[in-house]
């Protein structure tokens, strides 16, 4: 097409070069060809063969770049980053995640009172799918399988187009404190304590508002029961809440986190034939799970709301960490306002120097990763750890019928980190359980508990 | 290699590079250095040392080329369009898709004869695995985990290398009328018409055989029971049906459907300790799925068999659309033939100009596809739709025991599709139950329920 | 940049464009270029364009490569190879999979006595997750969700460090025969003997070690209960055991496998309210598992622990085999010692030349891969297979209590592998149940039963 190849001519196509670098290649061969022929070098029939030649090289190379444009196009980006199955489209506009978690524990407990024996248990056994769709709107629906029994957890629609708030629709966990807010695959000891199972809101069904800063996070939620829960016959029970934290440090190595949350839950039931009007029941097991009793325990007639009031606090410096959570629940009956509270405290120490992964945007802690990883020629990552939890599920009033009343347990634990995912556990826990005015008022539960943990 | 460089050489080259395209890469070039030394412009020393300079280069090309190729053949193709995960392999001999879908509802209801009340239920929780095998295989396996209770939906192997007809195997919707083949993502309401309920086969364990033309579709199917409903001790119900849709048009704005279906159920319970011999419970909820009780309620004895038939019709005018169905059921039993029947007619118009979506190849309808997406800039589609239904189980006869007899229902829709697999809906709901000869003879339900829906 | 082009300076070149071979693309042109400037062919200041826009062009090329490089080192390969959906990582230390099977039957049967009667199944619905995570750990998670009933099956950690031995924590197959170790997918019946179901292992929660060769197994296990078996109100049973193969003989078409195994069951039983001190019940069904009955039944009172003894021996030459296993279970109780067996012998023929995949690593059977495939223009593979079971729970003692004490089953059965994942399977089951001392003492059950299995 070019019939002269002045140097303008030349460093025009070189300027295009730029914007179609594809289509460019070669220019430079048929560049030559133009001077060498217009130069005589070549005749204008070597030129014309050339020319042509090249243009089919060209064509060649272009392919190649378009089948890349192809591949990038429509394939969307696999990864097994850490064993975790992940897929971007190439835009980033859709993502999809598969996965999932398997916690498998042997336990070996002396509890006479009881009758509780040794025993396995796959505590949970999850699989998840989650994605994000249209850049602004996202869902998760994990399930849990364990011991053969179906539980919903996350199960619901998000969207993130009000940033940097966050909307959620459906199952999942609005309002809790600072052990429940951390994913079961990243808390230190085996069990979340008894006091974050006797207060904590956990999963419930509804709608939340979340937003935050860099260290700071807020989160409030109205939400009728949890899947599962639904009274057909009556008016389901609702509730509402926030939480609030902040994290005046936040370092990888050296945070300081703080918390607050409230929650209050409404009780719509109505008169049960053969039942008690409106009993609530308050139980927990002594951070043992394979156990079947439930021996922290209480029931209260005639409830009509329940208020939730929980402090939360950790530390990191380094290796080292404390934790400390306090909570308190007060009951309003139609006779009696009844209250309870408790507390726990627990330090961890690794071994091998690395911290708790304080996640400040969550308000929560996230996954340990081992410096030294086995399978790639190392020694995962050891912590130690010890906690107190103190129950006091005892007052006073015509409504309130307390079995376990009283109680403190006290856990060691030792978490090996094999890899980011794996992690073995060990925990003995040791638990006091005062039944007052009973023929055996003091029981002692102690357990060895060793777990298996992945997730992926 | 090549000692000469006459035209016809050249000419010979450029024909090759077509058939190997990435080898020639770099002939150009070869070519002119070939010119170049026979004309004595360049060296044969130099010559040889470019040739292979070229050479290198083109090997580089080839690699990549090479690269590319394994990639594309390596690589299954993977897909988030929309946010379902879709794999494709190369030749698209296979493929396999993982999704699901979550629906999340809210319901604020008033029924004093019943007690329901208000609610929250995860009305769908369900994930899939299906795939293409060696072209005409394929299959599917769908379970729902809503409110922790586990339901086999699709569950069958299919083959579909006798064109165009479909052989499936296993637990799948069979001879169904026209809400019941719309998949629940689709449907215009929250809940199918109470009529659908009563009276559609659902999804039944047999094998169907399926064919159809570009406006026209037809099943037949023998089935057992569906999955879950064994019989054990007995021999299993059985049945058989069919179902034959035509559409005089099936554009994408206009669109006339036509369709009739008809099934028998064979029964096969034998009398059962302390039951009555072979009855048949026939029951639905009032088109609100979050309350226990199912008003429209008749039992009957000693069935033998049942024959149902259906009617449907729908129109697509550019965003208004109109739908009907009508049912009636015929019951022999050991005393009477029982027969009863019902309709509904409903309306929808998009607010936003869509089309309901219909699908001549299947028979039913699919997704609604916003012009505008939320996340993308755009504002969502907005439905509004209103439905009637006509519900009459009253009969005469020894055999028929009917407690909600008659009714009607009215519903009234508003839709806001934000994405294509993401959905909003809000029904208000009035339902009219019948008990003739009770001392509440007339019930009045009344809701207004939110659901929260994604597909993924 | 280079001013001189002397022979060895394009030399050089040359030999650096294999250390960076794309870098080195279009180095031929640009050493051209300066050597037609050098010789005065071209000007210097076309020879600047030309050069520049070589480089251009090399540079496009490079970005081709480089994206190319990004793909492989980003994207995970994703297989559909037999349409089993795998991942990869670029580096080969992880892997995922996701996949399941799909198991739909359909029996006949004539059993009077004990009122079985026709129906349908879905016999196994399973979804799995599996992977690979930093090269020397594995899991698995698999669920069977048939007939709307969730069963928990693989569920482990695996470590694969100490090569060749395996170590696996959580719920899986521990120390069982032939028939057990081979996956359902694979059996040659529609279901394992009824001996295997009376004294094989199974899925437990525990540890296991396993090693062997290219044609030796072994393996161990200490392990508490299987999941949803946990006593959580006393000790929990628990168990250990060991088998070992050896294959004198594996080629793909020649084999010969034996096989021993031993176990040892402890049980923790302490007397319930109202039940039997440690009863253990002995029972299965006749080879057909749509029917309620398990008529081999036998009830041992007091029951201590229970030692099972198997041997296993297999042969397959071409397209036949021959395959049995011996079984033996002596019950200690706290008034007798109880001792029963049973064996089974079967042989297969595949008319189409195929032969029964023996897989020595693992001593067991793999998958049939049709030499024909149904989808590719074949007609699959063909199998004609008979089985004589033998079953005998008889003893004498105060301990046992036995219902269906003796019997036989013979199984005439016909494979058909459309592909090597698809397979349709039709069983005709002939079983003689033995009720000495009733008014039946002698109870035929007949049954012709169809499967259709794929997995993916």
């Amino acid at each position: 097409m070019k019939k002269k190849t002045s140097s303008l001519l030349i460093a025009g196509i070189l300027l295009g070069a730029t914007a179609s670098p594809v289509l460019a290649n070669n220019e430079a061969m048929l560049n030559l060809l133009q001077v060498l022929r217009d130069q005589g070098t070549i005749t204008a029939e070597n030129y014309r063969l050339l020319a042509n030649a090249a243009k089919s090289d060209s064509e060649a190379i272009e392919k190649v770049a378009n089948k890349v444009k192809a591949i990038e196009k429509n394939t969307a980006t696999v990864s097994l980053k850490g064993g975790h199955l992940k897929f971007k489209s190439h835009d980033s506009a859709f993502s999809a995640q598969v996965g999932g978690r398997i916690m498998t524990d042997y336990a070996f407990i002396d509890d006479d009172r009881n009758m509780d024996g040794d025993g396995s248990e796959m505590r949970r056994a999850r699989v998840f799918l989650k994605g994000k769709i249209f850049n602004d709107w996202a869902y998760k629906a994990q399930f849990d399988f364990a011991e053969d029994s179906l539980t919903t957890k996350d199960l619901y629609i998000a969207y993130k187009g009000f940033k940097p708030v966050t909307l959620k629709l459906g199952n999942h966990k609005v309002a809790n404190g600072l052990e429940e807010s951390t994913s079961s695959k990243y808390i230190t000891f085996m069990e979340r304590s008894t006091i974050n199972d006797l207060f904590a809101v956990g999963r419930k069904n509804g709608l939340s508002i979340a937003t935050g800063g860099s260290n700071w996070t807020f989160m409030t939620a109205l939400h009728m029961d949890g899947v599962g829960n639904s009274n057909a016959d009556q008016d389901e029970d609702y509730g509402y809440g926030a939480r609030l934290t902040f994290a005046p440090l936040s370092g990888k190595t050296k945070t300081l986190h703080l918390g607050v949350s409230a929650h209050r839950q409404e009780y719509e039931s109505t008169p049960l034939v053969g039942g008690t009007y409106g009993q609530q029941r308050f139980r927990a097991r002594p951070e043992i799970h394979t156990i079947n009793t439930r021996p922290y325990d209480t029931r209260i007639d005639g409830v009509d709301s329940a208020d939730t009031f929980g402090l939360e606090s950790a530390v990191v410096f380094g290796p080292f960490s404390v934790q400390a959570e306090y909570y308190s629940k007060g009951v309003s009956t139609t006779t009696d306002d009844v209250d309870f509270d408790g507390w726990y405290l627990y330090g961890s120490y690794f071994l091998t120097g690395e911290s708790r992964n304080y996640k400040a945007k969550k308000g929560s802690f996230g996954r340990v990763k081992p410096t030294s990883i086995v399978g790639k020629g190392g020694h995962g990552a050891w912590e130690v750890a010890l906690r107190y939890s103190d129950i006091d599920l005892y007052d006073t009033g015509a409504a309130i019928n307390t079995m376990g009343e009283k109680g403190d347990i006290t856990t060691i634990g030792l978490n090996w980190y094999a890899t980011p995912t794996i992690r073995f556990m060990a925990n003995y826990v040791m638990a006091n359980v005062e039944y007052p005015g009973t023929t055996n008022p003091d029981d002692d539960i102690k357990a060895f508990q060793l777990r298996g943990q992945i997730d992926f």
